[in-house]
């Protein structure tokens, strides 16, 4: 049975073109997975989603697992009959949750055990559950359970999870069923070049459906997480698809395309939306800003999204500053049409073979200018 | 110039059905004004408020006032552009609010001066002060600035109120200019028969686009505010539409459309969403109840709203409790569903002359059965 193909189209420089083919449809790549944490991606319907031109979205086991729990999505036909999202879901393991919690969890051989932020209830997570959950959800892509060490762990903690998680990789393919989705690896090893190249070693060589690098963006300066992406992604498969886990500001997404990343997910377009921080195409903007009170120009006059067709700054200023749920909402959709946006972009570029044209023209309309903010 | 004209074109007992003429388009009558409090419908896009069949909606003055302020809106080409909303607006005056903030307010012939809630500025509201507002905001529909006594109010205290309102009503009118919307009056008296005599022939005495009930729902006994309405509805004058302020719930609909009553508007409704309270064709429920954790049902089997068609009780549930953004928006899409369809059900009775037979099968439906909610 195939679970997930990757089929390269084209490249540019390190930058490539290509589809996912899973069993809920293709996904354009370079992608980027819009993150609907509880079932939903915040504030928005499923359509809506797919219109901004998210082809894939995300979903996370563990908070799921505590809220509705696994039977009433089950129950549902799965996540996708649950929340109405037709196209392909990737799930997280839950493990990078569960191992957030800090003191509340306890790591052996097994698994992980913890008490969940919801009622403090002692749970367990072990490689066979996570798939278990995540085939509940009706996962099509599904990730291994892996421990992600917080940025500054020493070498010898991230060396023994490294090890560790390459036991559990095998143990979720053997957990994986028939009906199961297909099942990515995740490379650890924190910002140790030589740990990066031995879990990638030990992922990799169990032939799994593709490969993210997990443990990055967790508190690391950005030059060591550029400089791991760059040296690790080059050694990943090529025929396999590679994922770079919880990251997706436009910058980086500029960047690690740059450097041959095919998926990515993130909070940040809709977290920082939901706190007025906006995308533009010269940088960002603050929309709390009082320099926007009677600013009757769009958000962006290149952007195409409904809030900036529609509505002024001082609109959207308004919204905000009065909470009104309408803010959280167009702000949503236009950090993801942005974002979005920005991966087609990419796609079409790499297709021509301008991957460097297009990361130059980027770079070069952030370049700040007297007054704007960046 | 004509502001404001009501075409009657069927009765049914005493409830009509008749056509508002705004300089905005028509509206169907009875109907249901949904609230745009602070420059949005919370949570919806105007056209989305559109689509669930409301043709007026109304703006709250005061709170548009303090934020974003009038001279942001009138920028934007008033409510209208600023919003994004194409249809007719009726705006109240102000007064509900700032009589609202109690010991917070002092009143005079002249007009009321008040702390405002957000930052405790003083501020002052005239009867004329209220028409440039609302002209500024480019209302359709005005409201006369009035004094709304609460529930309780001694008969003396109610009599001098309403015979200052009166006044300002002459004032009000005077005050509106040229390109102004239409003007409406406002029927106070309390809860006492003879002073809501009073009130009416002073202030329909005055030659305004329409009449308001005002000064009901604000903690009286529902017996005693319907007898008011039964009382006082007939004497209006019939070639002038019957506004009754602050009403809406099902129930209070079906009750006073079947008095006379054209117009209603009520925050209940969104607000009531908003907590989770979900008006169904049986009664209410309230989508917390763990007893719809698992339940894949509809909300209402006999709707044909977003909410309904689409996801399940469960899943609302889900959510609700989640505290999703996109729980308060399908919440609310239901209960205006729920609201407008039921005025178009109304409307459509009257015209065939069933007002009773629809009012008898609205309220079978809510006979309480063993195990519902009511």
């Amino acid at each position: 049975m195939v679970r997930l193909e990757y089929v390269q189209e084209a490249v540019s420089g390190r930058a490539r073109r290509g589809r996912l083919l899973t069993r809920r449809g293709e996904v354009d790549t370079p992608a980027f997975m819009p993150v609907g944490t509880q079932a939903t991606v915040k504030s928005l319907l499923p359509e809506e989603v797919a219109e901004l031109g998210a082809q894939i979205i995300l979903g996370n086991t563990y908070h799921l697992l505590l809220r509705p729990g696994l039977e009433v999505v089950e129950a549902h036909g799965g996540l996708h009959g649950f929340m109405g999202w037709e196209g392909p879901i990737l799930t997280d393991s839950g493990g990078f949750q569960v191992f957030s919690l800090g003191a509340l969890r306890t790591v052996e051989e097994e698994g992980v055990s913890f008490r969940n932020h919801l009622d403090g209830g002692l749970m367990s997570l072990t490689p066979e559950l996570a798939v278990q959950a995540q085939e509940s959800l009706g996962s099509d892509i599904m990730m291994m359970l892996d421990e992600c060490p917080p940025a500054g762990a020493e070498r010898a903690y991230v060396e023994r999870a490294l090890e560790r998680d390459a036991r559990w990789a095998a143990r979720a393919k053997a957990a994986r069923t028939e009906s199961g989705g297909a099942l990515m690896g995740i490379v650890q090893g924190g910002v140790y070049p030589d740990l990066r190249v031995k879990s990638l070693e030990l992922i990799c060589g169990q032939e799994l459906d593709g490969y993210a690098l997990g443990g990055l963006s967790v508190g690391e300066p950005k030059e060591v997480m550029m400089e791991v992406i760059d040296q690790t992604v080059p050694q990943l498969p090529k025929e396999r698809p590679a994922y770079l886990m919880g990251v997706g500001t436009p910058e980086d997404l500029v960047a690690c395309v740059g450097l041959g990343v095919d998926m990515f997910d993130c909070v940040l377009p809709t977290r920082m939306a939901r706190n007025g921080t906006l995308f533009t195409s010269t940088g960002r903007l603050n929309i709390r800003n009082a320099r926007y009170a009677d600013d009757q120009a769009p958000v962006d006059a290149n952007c195409g999204c409904l809030a900036c067709r529609r509505f002024s700054r001082a609109y959207l200023r308004h919204l905000f500053m009065a909470r009104e749920l309408l803010a959280y909402r167009l702000n949503t959709i236009h950090n993801l049409y942005q974002v979005l946006g920005l991966m087609a972009g990419l796609r079409e570029a790499i297709a021509r073979d301008q991957y460097d044209a297009f990361a130059r023209d980027f770079w070069a309309q952030r370049a700040p200018e007297p007054g704007e903010e960046n």
